[in-house]
């Protein structure tokens, strides 16, 4: 395990520091008292209302600091990584921020934090503050337990502490729908890695096919070993737990935890498979998935449920400052949007037509192309991957295969068609540039009927969309100049033009796109680009024809 | 590497799933063509506006669905992991979303999304659709690179072009913001750890001691292997970097990426080393630290700088809709709130008074417990770790030793300083539990001299933080007895009943809380609790002195 940090004694406090650095001015404060004593505080504190405090070791991010501000936490205590902070610390914290409403102090359920916060409340008391305590115990894992641990449902009360004191309730009404909170949460954990803490020795007591099921958030062993199984039959296994405690009735909320490591698109499809499951009947808010109560850099999950009535709804939805809160969403049907048809005109509204010209040119061009494909394979087997020569043939073959469908009388719906069948059969980044060559020509050429204009707009979009420029070792320098020739000059010149243009490509030394540009400059010497040169046999035989 | 999910196959399209079923409703939408097409769209979205359209291979999360909402993407196309979505996906996505207005593409430089999207660009402007198209190419690790690949800096853009467009600019505007924008945009990237894809099989080409630095987002190789360094260095290397590319005047808006699979922590200790960095000088905004263009689970953050002008510094700080865009916040100062001191009556205001009946009982209770050491830690040692006689003792001679300090005229107050001195010096969650039980009595003693009502205050919050009730197998057995019967019969009947209450404790084959709760049920029976033995016998030499 690897982690970003500079000495394992003062990771905490500059991981605080980050925060208060990255959180808007104005909004955050520290003590004076930091680094022994860590306390992060609203700078736009008061002391008007009930304070609410909370805390406990650090490595929890962005518990608990991060729910520091309007609405949530006063102020937050942190110890160091999965150490309770010292009853000093509590109660320094409890001084700066306790007015006349007094405060409430919410702990998770650890022995450490209940006896540190514990003699910090009784000698605040002591000192005249109006202190109280709640202790959150949510976790579910160990049955029967007398004393379960504090975990992510800890979040729910201080949301809902944090909304009674906002709006002006006092310290009893505060700590008693504090304690009615905690009392209806219940929390699992899941996890596919134990933490590590960095710069401390580290060894997975999970194997390769192994993971966890009722763990706490300091690295402790969950309550079993599972082998690795897919999300909907580890949440299955969740659910099923959390659903034998809160019951058959009554809407819930639920809160969807990364402890520290899952990455965004995996939290998704655990969100979904929650969501999915019978429990989800039973969910009426949604909070996350985020992390909000993590345990270092632990590869695995929560899922907490507390039980709703009108007030803590309106409690967990309230907006609140920090942004480690996700908003509290309703539970509702993915809405579905029907996708507008395709236009009419591309449903074969252009219908055939012949025109001996144009089938003779295209015929032509496309078995030249098909009689070349040997010769451009073998150019590029020195330069790429040796495939341009049947790239190419595929295109050509799959023109001349559907000569009849064509508009071929009208020549704006035919580059359209050209560039339609060359997106779907030709393959490879070179189908879809001669793609838009064609598309974007056609477009040109449907708006002004000016046939090397209309080439050079298709040049235009395939140069913007492809990158490569002349000079590039790519087709556009036999296709530019010879484009440039056609306006000025007509036919002849462009053939000219683009077999110059090929062979100027021999003397490129170093390609800067398409496959080429992964080739070493010896290599490229005296070969050219077989894509110029492919161009270069389409001009002379167009030319020749004209 | 192991990861959530059920199939291969099917983790884009869950995690989409998660996506909407956790965004607030009436927010987000899907098209119906999903999952073959998978376009995430505002379900309030009336083409009144130009519409803001994004995309690319998946793994990326929040990219780019996540943010879709009002003020930033319009649409979002994903296609599978680290794959382009097809060209027909992209146009899907046109078609739906834009108006009379237009619509702008923001796309990541990459080959398979500038041909995908480019060839939809021009089928969708050979329907009649009016679309610009943004290329970002903001990262810096290739020196002389052609193509620089598009990275996290496309947030930038798509919040700037969304800005615009929610403002109700015309698409030429729109366009030309963004272009400006991404032309203006340094980013780099550097990582632990490589990515692994789900369900497939994955070998970091690291070693354990290595990173890489100026890697991409699709899991390719970064340009240097660098060996594992503090957060300042790594940090260090990649500010001077990008600092090289923007120069040296001008402000600039920082956005830290989470590559995927940082803990919040780590992004918090990396933040205050950018922000402690020279860098920070010329950095005025910042967005994050928080997961925005991530590589699956890759253990890397990326940095990317924008120069900032008035237009992009207020589109860059205009709310959005969705939550994936943490707030950008305005650099600034710690803010530092000076702790209250201390309470001039905690410091030496209650002084030193004798009383000999006083001192008498504390001396002969101190010095009987110290006599049991030995005896306590051999019970100890059957049922616990074998420390509680040296835990009692060193208690008691803590406070022996400071007889002389304490207010022994003022029992209250003589508490307080007995709960003081045992919460520093005596150790252990005894010493607190003792320290909270002796800091509550005295409150209540001050309030109103009754020494048994205020012990058994001091009881009631000793048990409420410490967790134990009578039958848990700890001092409480022994003490909650004795303080029932000192309040209705005495000293002498209060002795009784902690001695008969510590002998109940031989019985109990589960200890609830304490040490002796991990110790199994044959290995209780028939020793009492060290603790209650001790309470019984200090009241047992009160008793006697009485």
């Amino acid at each position: 395990m690897k982690h970003f940090f500079n000495r394992r004694e003062t990771i905490v406090t500059e991981a605080l520091d980050g925060l208060l650095l990255t959180s808007s001015a104005g909004r955050l404060a520290r003590l004076d008292t930091f680094p022994d004593i860590k306390v992060i505080l609203r700078a736009d504190w008061d002391k008007s209302k009930v304070a609410i405090i909370s805390g406990g070791g650090a490595g929890h991010e962005p518990s608990h600091a991060g729910f520091v501000g309007q609405g949530m936490l006063t102020a937050a205590v942190s110890g160091e990584i999965f150490a309770s902070p010292s009853v000093d610390a509590v109660l320094t914290a409890i001084r700066a921020v306790t007015g006349t409403k007094g405060a409430l102090l919410v702990v998770k359920n650890y022995t450490g934090d209940r006896l540190n916060f514990g003699l910090a409340a009784e000698k605040a008391r002591a000192e005249g503050f109006d202190v109280e305590m709640v202790i959150v115990a949510d976790d579910i894992a160990i049955p029967g337990i007398n004393q379960p641990r504090g975990v992510a449902g800890t979040l729910f009360v201080h949301k809902i502490a944090g909304y009674h004191a906002e709006a002006g309730a006092d310290l009893k009404m505060v700590a008693a729908q504090a304690a009615a909170a905690a009392h209806d949460i219940v929390s699992l954990g899941m996890s596919l890695s134990t933490c590590s803490v960095p710069g401390q020795a580290h060894e997975d007591r999970l194997g390769a096919y192994e993971g966890e099921l009722g763990l706490g958030i300091h690295g402790e062993p969950g309550v079993e070993r599972i082998s690795l199984q897919p999300v909907v039959d580890l949440v299955a296994t969740m659910t099923e737990r959390l659903a034998a405690k809160v019951g058959d009735t009554g809407d819930h909320a639920l809160l969807i935890n990364n402890l520290g490591a899952v990455p965004p698109l995996e939290m998704g499809v655990i969100a979904n498979a929650v969501l999915s499951s019978p429990i989800a009947g039973r969910v009426r808010l949604i909070i996350g998935p985020a992390p909000m109560m993590t345990a270092l850099n632990m590869n695995g999950f929560s899922l907490s449920l507390i039980r709703l009535d009108a007030a803590r709804e309106a409690a967990l939805k309230a907006a609140v400052a920090p942004h480690a809160w996700p908003p509290a969403t309703e539970r509702h049907e993915i809405a579905i949007v029907p996708a507008p048809q395709r236009p009419s005109m591309r449903n074969g509204a252009t219908s055939a037509s012949d025109d001996k010209h144009n089938r003779r040119l295209l015929t032509a061009v496309c078995e030249h192309l098909i009689s070349l494909e040997s010769e451009l394979n073998r150019l590029d087997s020195r330069v790429g991957d040796g495939d341009t020569g049947s790239t190419v043939a595929t295109g050509a073959r799959s023109i001349l295969s559907r000569i009849d469908t064509l508009p071929l009388k009208d020549p704006a719906a035919t580059m359209a068609s050209v560039g339609e069948i060359l997106s779907t059969s030709m393959g490879g980044s070179s189908g879809v540039l001669l793609s838009i060559f064609f598309t974007a020509a056609s477009k040109a050429m449907a708006e002004k009927a000016d046939i090397a204009a209309a080439l050079l707009a298709g040049l235009d979009r395939m140069t913007f969309y492809g990158g490569a420029s002349v000079g590039d070792r790519t087709m556009v320098d036999a296709l530019a100049p010879a484009l440039a020739a056609l306006t000025s000059e007509g036919i002849a010149a462009a053939a000219r033009a683009a077999a110059t243009g090929a062979e100027s490509t021999k003397a490129m030394r170093k390609a800067r796109a398409g496959r080429a540009s992964y080739v070493g400059e010896r290599d490229l010497e005296g070969v050219p680009d077989p894509g110029a040169v492919a161009v270069a046999n389409v001009f002379e035989v167009v030319a020749a024809l004209a």
